[in-house]
């Protein structure tokens, strides 16, 4: 512990999977006083039509925003 | 708050995340009486072989099920 | 499946948990087209400080409004 | 319940998928005395930039060693 | 790797938490081929009214139960 | 998004959880360029029974370690 799960959305490099697993990490050991080897990150990758805010899917909203935006 | 994290087995359409996300939001606003902005749902899916009950995988359960039926 | 994971703030009485409950089974049932014994719903509550948005605890929040709304 | 997620590195084959899930659920039964048609097993996995510890992840810590180990 | 998270229902003693620790992570062992020391279990516990099955609470099903045996 | 879920054992103070929340927020927020109002955290906390790495509760460990120190 800590073991940590973070939730994105598809599409980000591996340079900023391996900055943000540092930086968590870091951020981690120096508020909790642990070891970063107790650190574990799990990342849970979601595509634009598996994550809702308000009922509505990000793939949805998106689709809205252009239609109101015109064609 | 309420953050949902709903498994489902793989091959949902789009329609049916769209409806499944609008529902499940207005089921928990209205029983729990939050703003439905407050509601975030994830969406991660199973494929066959990632899901077991009675620890039978759904995929073994099918193919076991095929061969009951004969060929 | 559908298995679903609620997180909550503590605090709802045994009467909102029972009617959320109901009200997403019905939600996803009327959406997916599965059969209620097929949905499972595990809740979660977390506490004031267990909880953060902004990278600040529901707690923290709390806290500084009631500062910034005097005594 | 119980209801188990499991976190695995990506290219388990299908084997071992099911012989794990045997594996837990009778392991579960015998030590919490409950029947294997209760316990639920969802397997997710992860890609090598999607698991870290001690802030690294595993495609990064595979790097290292390969290049500490020269070409 | 692996993480398990393994949700139960409230109530589980301490002998019983510790037999199912060590027997999921033999089982994970020698189907996955993986060190024991890889191996990490996280137990949540759920009340009765924090568990579900087609829409009713496990705390509702008992209550019903009992009433339904009379008083 | 993200969401991030964060096991922890339990024990930590309200100050921990309040300096953890903000310092990964802004890991997150640095790393991936997203604006702090779109990153939630949910902490966990596990007690000593509920955690075990390699087959053994951090209890369990806990009590072999004390053992093989003498009283």
């Amino acid at each position: 512990m800590p073991i940590i799960e973070m939730h994105l959305m598809t599409g980000r490099s591996v340079e900023q999977k391996r900055a943000v697993a540092a930086a968590i990490t870091e951020a981690v050991c120096t508020t909790l006083g642990v070891k970063a080897e107790t650190v574990r990150i799990l990342v849970t990758e979601h595509g634009s039509e598996d994550f809702s805010v308000a009922g509505m899917t990000a793939g949805l909203r998106t689709e809205r925003q252009q239609e109101s935006e015109g064609i």
